[in-house]
């Protein structure tokens, strides 16, 4: 009676997962992009997710498919929820996070705090949206973007043109917020919800840099009111597993939703060593319908710092000074500014403990 | 240049190694008994570790070879080492652990403390060590036990006749305990050495039950002491990866050393949640020869308890007060008395923490 469990997609989300699943007794499978993915592992099938008969094949034999990123398309998800196996999070929730315009709509009608946006069609509406917010603007292509990508600083329309060719785009204000927090959110079939405290995440172009949990604050209210936007989302949208909320936190104290993602997410990794249950170990025990784990904090700070590069065995023996930070390599093959780890410090002082996981990232760091 | 580290032996030590090996980047393989071993997720060969061949296949195309348990011949650890490939521990050092009247000899010889004893080759010799002991002492075979197994109690001679038509009987006086402790240790090959705190352990039966970290005590020295003791021995003996040194805490206040594990061991899995450092990542660290890990507690206590019999994903559903409890299930068949996984409980009060992790052991408990 071990649950096995389809994970589509082989990256460093589906990788993470493998460990946690043993200790659980789950049978974890991964269909891979390529036979070098990074949960090779356990890639029991290679091919692509793009192919409903290869999806279809790989999930005929178990009993829970879920998904290491969010580049799956809708008819494939409708297509294999028909076949009768238990697709989470489902189609319709998945819909939401995969087209930001549909985010967009429903978080608005759902009366979920959002930047003011609009749809575009054409270079008349950028203009036009452009003037009365100042001037400059963020556009977005409503699906396949990440780390940064899919999204630009607007202050002219002609920048988006060559997007608006292939489709409508997100526009939204250029929100003047002092930083970036992200809320994670556990929800299982039966219902039960559970958050973490709110972390505060750090971007370098546009990517995920570096993670503090908790999210630093004099305002103890701000962590409860994370807590309960988070909540709400993940039950208004009726998410199983996983749901990261990434929020800007404006200047005058107002929390926006930016993101959502519903799976495992880079915000999330400093929940491995910084919590009880870690998100990876928490989706899995969602996913299947198990109860939830505790997500209190298993130290006063924990900081997640990305590796990006190359991520080396070599560099290893430099780590002496550093027995309390934790390696995450995601074995994959060294490129300029590619996600191949992350490091995550604990500690009782918040500076001390990002000092210590930012120099050992910095020990990993390479200019290819 | 990934690490490829080859384990003997797929139970559940070897599975554990499975998840911190992904993480640290290292390619993990395993020469399992049967293809439905513990470790069978990482299981590249299958086959009888006494079989020279089969081993010295299997270590051809790794960089280092450990150990899941202590059931190696000598003569394959010899051979073994002389193919060129790194065995760590070593032969030698396995050599102390593997026969217990060798390892009485040798700890006697470099002074640390362990219970009076003596080698039986007869029953005449076995009457004189009961007149001199009280009547009451301990026989043990020296090689292949584990779990309470090759270990008796015996207050006549006759009790032991069948063994000692095998050869050889260590005898030793029945030391007047007042509780097991158990002291973790891990040293790469470097030189470099760790402690964790030591532990309490509680037997039943002859079998590890329940693991406390850190062993309570009023004395601070205790720890100290038995610190330094772990560190001598792993210094004296050479050791690389994980020493479990048993201790015996005397009525009157001493440790002897009981018995030695040059692996991963029961009494160190509380270390996964409790400790910065889990003793399955330090082992991997160890025998690679990388920097150890810090082995801080992330929390006051940890308590690991074992669970007998079957640990079936049925029960899980029972969890729902117990979130802070976490789940090591080993994949095993169900059997009575067997040990098929251990769940772990932390917290701020001992006995809190204890009586959570018994409650949910309890869950698990079945009598086959």
């Amino acid at each position: 009676m071990t649950i096995k469990v389809g994970v589509i997609g082989g990256g460093q989300l589906a990788r993470m997962m493998i460990g946690p699943a043993i200790e659980l007794g789950l049978d974890l499978r991964v269909l891979a992009e390529t036979t070098d993915s990074s949960a090779r592992d356990r890639a029991t099938a290679v091919g692509d997710f793009r192919d409903l008969d290869t999806v279809v094949r790989f999930a005929q034999d178990v009993d829970v498919i879920t998904f290491d990123h969010e580049h799956m398309p809708a008819d494939i998800l409708v297509a294999l929820e028909k076949t009768g196996v238990a697709v989470r999070p489902s189609s319709a929730a998945l819909a939401v996070a995969h087209d930001k315009i549909v985010m967009r709509r429903i978080l608005d009608e759902l009366g979920h705090p959002v930047p003011v946006w609009a749809v575009a069609e054409s270079v008349t509406d950028v203009t036009g949206f452009l003037e009365a917010h100042g001037g400059r603007i963020i556009a977005k292509l409503p699906r396949g973007g990440y780390d940064g990508k899919g999204v630009a600083v607007v202050t002219d329309a002609s920048q988006v043109t060559e997007w608006l060719d292939r489709g409508p785009v997100l526009l939204e204000e250029a929100v003047d917020f002092s930083r970036e927090l992200a809320q994670l959110v556990a929800r299982r079939p039966s219902g039960e919800t559970v958050v973490w405290p709110a972390v505060e995440t750090t971007q370098a172009n546009g990517v995920c840099a570096e993670v503090i949990l908790p999210a630093p604050t004099d305002d103890g209210r701000l962590i409860d009111v994370a807590a309960e936007l988070g909540r709400q989302i993940a039950n208004d949208l009726n998410v199983t597993g996983v749901l990261a909320v990434e929020l800007f936190e404006t200047a005058d104290g107002r929390l926006l939703v930016n993101e959502l993602a519903m799976r495992p997410h880079n915000s999330g990794h400093v929940t491995i060593e910084g919590s009880v249950t870690a998100q990876f170990e928490q989706h899995l025990r969602a996913i299947c319908d198990m109860p939830l784990g505790s997500t209190d904090s298993r130290h006063p700070w924990a900081v997640m710092v990305n590796v990006f590069g190359a991520m080396d065995l070599g560099r290893y023996s430099r780590l002496t000074q550093y027995g309390d930070v934790k390696l995450h390599n995601y074995g994959k093959e060294p490129r300029a500014g590619r996600k191949v780890g992350h490091v995550t410090a604990t500690g009782t002082v918040a500076a001390d403990t990002a000092s210590r996981a930012r120099a050992v990232a910095e020990i990993f760091h390479t200019d290819i």
